[in-house]
């Protein structure tokens, strides 16, 4: 689909915490980016929501936010919920999810890649060839039971896992679609499918759809494994994967585990797509030990910055957006690797002012 | 319980692929160490169980072999299962599950602790700190589902997780009791309750019974941590770990990724523990890939029956059998710092027989 690029609005619900520090850094640096790079601007307009401003309003996620998040070309996320700021049965402010369920967002995209620059993690030297994708499912598996829990007596609980062909069809389809284009960089693809099919019969329901989508792949290489040895392998050879789908809870809990291996939360950007529309946010969460006091690793949101200029690209068939997300990938590179600014996580001075500043110094014009 | 430790009998169950080469082994370490250490003989009896005997029989775990098991004092378990001989509705076979639920194995234990001698996995040099315990509810959580899961019209599928106090509460004691011998050891003990409680109404509750446990139990700290932030902490920072208690399905992924930190499945012991049974396990499969080859590294087996021996001292009062766990974990430790011999997953060239011999050499009196 092609259309004017010039009108491109996106949604920015900064959040609570660190969320809001980074989403201010992220904005400053599209707002360079766009002015070294040319190319159609992007209208953003920053909507609330949160646990903040459910303290001053009630309300976690007003319609109007979500109203806007509809009407915008992408939705730009920082981070939201507070430890202590919960609706009155006791659960958490978790935005997210919601939006994740009210925009059909069934493709959670997380990319892991290695920065040269940054902290050994895994002794092993080819830990610096990791790359690789997590694809989560998003819409149902065991986050299905999310508001659907039972308490019987106060003595048991019960959960429900869905699993759906189309749930699991598309989130297939969306990862073969993506070794398909990352093949195309690298010359070989492979989608391995994550379950636990030898104990579950959701779990073999999944495998058995994601079998029927591999069949229309045959120019990728699929594969299996059950999510207890993926957990294994991802810490032995995490430079041997390529691109994973899974489960929604199996990759909630795989997705921070490689996090891990780069560094933490503050390099893992995630996207989270539907067929219609889109939220892009850092991996991490609003990090209350950490807030207020500028000391945030913004490379997680720029990146995820970076995905929302890739998936608009690719939408509205504009490639001066996919050149600008080049542009933030380059400067962070840079940044890192020139050991120019190191965030503080990883043991460096750089708070998050700084790393903005250097990864802005970083773009081409500015050289 | 003291009883005339005399006459304990341990049913041997070798199963399939290296589960069988590992367990020879282990026999062997025994019957050494015992030799060397003096104290009551154990009996052991070896029983069929597994893909092979199905093959054979028609039956993956005989009824003799349960009740064997069911009447002797404990179970030592090698490994079971092998890809592509299935149940005819194309089901695993997986004795060990069926073990758990009979004897109502509730505490699955997963002690991960780093060896002088491994190779290093971690970059971080406090790697060589890693000391913790995951203890994984093992009758109930996710696994209620197996054999329960429906499909709905070839286009849905459920698996439902089940919480009870009771699961919870034991698992909880378990770990808080495993918390306190630790801190007799290392002057300070913490149980961390490892759950999805901010999502889940089933893990909401899991915590709530946890902390009633927790309450209990004063003299130890306890805390929790979502099942996704552990993932993270896991690779970050796991030399800060102690105990851990788990749903089953999380303790199943959370122990890969453990084992993975001190170099795979190699160095995992596991026990499956309940009120008047026990099964001792290597945490690794049959391994097709090496089976048959000699190639498998016997510690996680050897480490398995000392978690055996420590097990039987404490519920028979038999200190000897604790001092001959104590040996056979010296002599593991003696083998790989001193180099004498690296088993081949860590790319030394030690085979099953040799690490097997270096150990034995490695007992007190043979020195
Ligand atoms: C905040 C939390 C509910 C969320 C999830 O579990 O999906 C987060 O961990 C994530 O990975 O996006
Ligand atoms: C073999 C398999 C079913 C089993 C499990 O999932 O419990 C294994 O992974 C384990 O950890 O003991």
């Amino acid at each position: 689909m092609t259309r004017n690029t010039n009108d491109l609005t996106i949604a920015v619900l900064p959040g609570d915490g660190i969320g809001r520090e980074v989403m201010a850094a992220c904005l400053e640096l599209m707002t360079a980016t766009e002015s070294v790079s040319g190319g159609p601007p992007l209208r953003t307009a920053t909507h609330n929501a949160g646990a903040q401003y459910y303290l001053e309003s009630g309300d976690a996620l007003p319609a109007t936010t979500v109203e806007a998040c509809r009407s915008a070309d992408a939705i730009l996320f920082g981070s939201m919920g507070w430890p202590d700021v919960r609706f009155p049965d006791g659960t958490e402010i978790i935005p997210q999810l919601d939006l994740r369920m009210e925009f059909d967002l069934y493709a959670g995209v997380r990319p892991i890649r290695w920065f040269p620059g940054l902290p050994r993690i895994l002794a092993d030297e080819r830990a610096q060839g990791i790359d690789f994708v997590l694809v989560r499912e998003q819409t149902e598996g065991l986050f299905y039971a999310r508001g659907r829990g039972k308490i019987v007596d106060d003595s048991e609980a019960y959960d429900t896992m869905q699993i759906t062909r189309k749930g699991t069809a598309r989130a297939s389809e969306y990862a073969f679609g993506l070794a398909e284009r990352r093949r195309a960089r690298r010359g070989t693809g492979r989608v391995t499918c994550v379950d636990k099919a030898n104990v579950f019969t959701s779990m073999a329901f999944f495998r058995k759809v994601f079998d029927d989508v591999a069949a229309k792949h045959k120019d990728v290489e699929a594969d299996h494994a059950y999510v207890d040895a993926m957990a294994l392998n991802m810490v032995k050879k995490p430079w041997t994967l390529d691109v994973m789908v899974t489960e929604n809870m199996f990759g909630d809990i795989l997705s921070d585990l490689a996090a891990g291996l780069v560094g933490g939360m503050g390099m893992a950007p995630s996207a989270d797509v539907g067929d219609t529309h889109a939220l892009f946010q850092p991996a991490h969460g609003t990090a209350p030990d950490i807030a207020g006091q500028g000391k945030a690793n913004p490379c997680a949101m720029f990146l995820s910055a970076a995905m929302m200029l890739d998936w608009l690209a690719e939408k509205h068939g504009a490639p001066e957006l996919e050149t600008r997300a080049r542009l933030i990938e380059g400067a962070i590179e840079e940044t890192l690797s020139s050991g120019v600014a190191t965030p503080m996580e990883f043991g460096g001075g750089a708070n998050c002012a700084e790393m903005t500043r250097a990864t802005i110094a970083a773009l081409p014009s500015a050289m």
